[in-house]
């Protein structure tokens, strides 16, 4: 673990001992003490590496709970190395520090990142502790590996396919709602609920590596499904149609919002959900249902290109969110 | 490569494309269009892996070439990688982008990335792109390869050891008293001489793999010669006594602050020299000078610990510098 930030070498090396336990399991994290670290993979299997930041103000906000934050910031990684089949093998934390940072935010913060180590079965072994005049800056690498040559792509649809995706969607999205005053219907236990969807990712880490020989394409879903599946029909050249009736909705999104093509439409576009969105032949269907996890079949893919959002009566939706006006 | 902050997102995926040409010779990147990338390591290699962060008004200035912040946040990564023995591989950018960062800072800075990838053999795997309503902060994650359980540790050294360092220590400091006013005495190739070394770290990467088999324990000098020895020193539970005289000087630094003890102190604790600091058996010096690289012999390492500054007349010289006080 390395630091810089000239006169505050001292608190780092302090710093550096407060996250030193999370980093006790792996010998490879030579305790935090060295330049680098060591991940000795085993030798069939290619490492599958991804990189996310979370920004105070941006991603979280100043007065969310130290080890809520924590939680976000690798799993929002671990959501990416699910939907490849990787599983989850070790992690860097670059911890830009802001001024208002202090002790207890730290110990909170690692605390919560301990937790998630246990949950996901991740450890610690590299990291960089700077002091930012700016907002606090949270960047996690996310190591982990899979059986060589088989991490699922974006790029492997082909038309005939069928498309799936796991949990339901639109509750991340749902809950900031809540938070801005919304879901004055619900009961204190489906706020909760979709609150905490918005503020803690689940990623599908014990699904991802059974996907393996069963997708032909995969994406965690965090720009938005349709967002999403755009980035598959594009990769992989074909176009992708989903059906909005077949789209899983929570009972607390139904709740708030009903369930007509509207609220499917803020649904699919609303992001943060990190459930796994894929492909997969016709002939998979028996073996995804035997995997025992919730998972929608929700459309198919075609020739052609894009996404299409499909109405009960066979119309393609119109989609007008900024962000998504190629489509 | 992923992106977030929300209605930047078709600018984002600008960004990706501009930085797509630096991900095309690895086929592991998937030219950044996927959630993650591949590395597929030889199989009798363990992966060797370093974060560093950089940031506007911390470690860079905002009218600095774009270029030159590039190429400075890789190459304090590659450093690390030499003093570890390993063979750089790859890296991932995590760039949280300032408002005021437009098109053209985007496109020199990629230059400069470029023009690094071809000089080191290092190529973009991946990276994620954010809005922050703070300063530009750049972190790279770097990958490295190195022979299996070979990676050079800081915790080899063994009494008995000879302490060698690569090129000369202080130019990087030098180079900042430069640009504050400083060097008057000098002309106007030494002035940019030593200004270099401050702006753009030159990793002993070309050295760094042929360390292994010779070195103990190594480091790359960042913190300062004393301070990054101190590290060797703990780690290892040794004592490493450095003789003053030994400290190699370049003739600008020479120029500027002469050479007595204080000039040395000076040296050893200004820090960013991105050199190698390294111990080894005195039996490896004649395989060291046959490596060809510019190395001197500058101490000792016994029982005890600690780092001791020696002087001529053999008095343990006085290092005052806060960050070292615990020496």
């Amino acid at each position: 673990m390395t630091s810089s930030g000239s006169n505050r070498l001292g608190e780092f090396e302090a710093i550096a001992k407060l996250f030193a336990p999370l980093a006790a399991k792996e010998p490879g994290a030579l305790s935090l003490t060295d330049d680098a670290a060591i991940l000795d993979l085993p030798f069939d299997e290619d490492l599958v590496v991804t990189v996310d930041a979370l920004i105070e103000g941006v991603h979280f906000l100043r007065d969310d709970p130290p080890a809520t934050i924590a939680k976000k910031s690798l799993r929002v990684n671990l959501s990416d190395l699910a939907a490849k089949g990787a599983t989850p093998r070790a992690y860097l934390l670059s911890l830009s520090l802001a001024s208002w940072v202090g002790d207890d935010w730290l110990t909170q913060f690692a605390r919560g990142l301990g937790e998630d180590q246990e949950q996901y079965g991740i450890a610690l072994i590299g990291g960089d502790t700077t002091a930012t005049p700016g907002p606090l800056t949270i960047s996690i690498t996310a190591l982990g590996s899979i059986a060589k040559g088989m991490m699922i792509r974006r790029s492997g649809a082909v038309a005939g396919d069928c498309v799936f995706v796991t949990g339901t969607i639109g509750d991340a999205g749902a809950g900031l709602a809540v938070l801005k005053g919304g879901g004055g219907t619900l009961d204190k236990n489906e706020r909760a609920a979709l609150i905490a969807r918005y503020r803690i990712p689940q990623p599908r880490s014990a699904l991802g590596p059974r996907l393996l020989y069963i997708a032909s394409a995969a994406i965690d879903v965090s720009d938005g499904l349709i967002a999403d599946l755009a980035h598959i029909a594009e990769t992989s050249g074909v176009r992708i149609v989903v059906e909005a009736a077949r789209v899983p909705l929570s009972d607390p999104f139904r709740e708030m919002f009903g369930g007509d093509d509207e609220a499917i439409i803020r649904a699919a576009t609303a992001g943060d959900d990190y459930e796994i969105a894929f492909t997969a032949a016709a002939s998979a269907r028996a073996r995804i249902e035997g995997l025992g996890f919730p998972i929608t079949e929700i459309g198919r893919v075609e020739k052609g290109e894009g996404v299409v959002l499909l109405s009960r009566d066979g119309k393609a939706l119109k989609l007008s969110k900024p962000g998504f006006t190629h489509f």
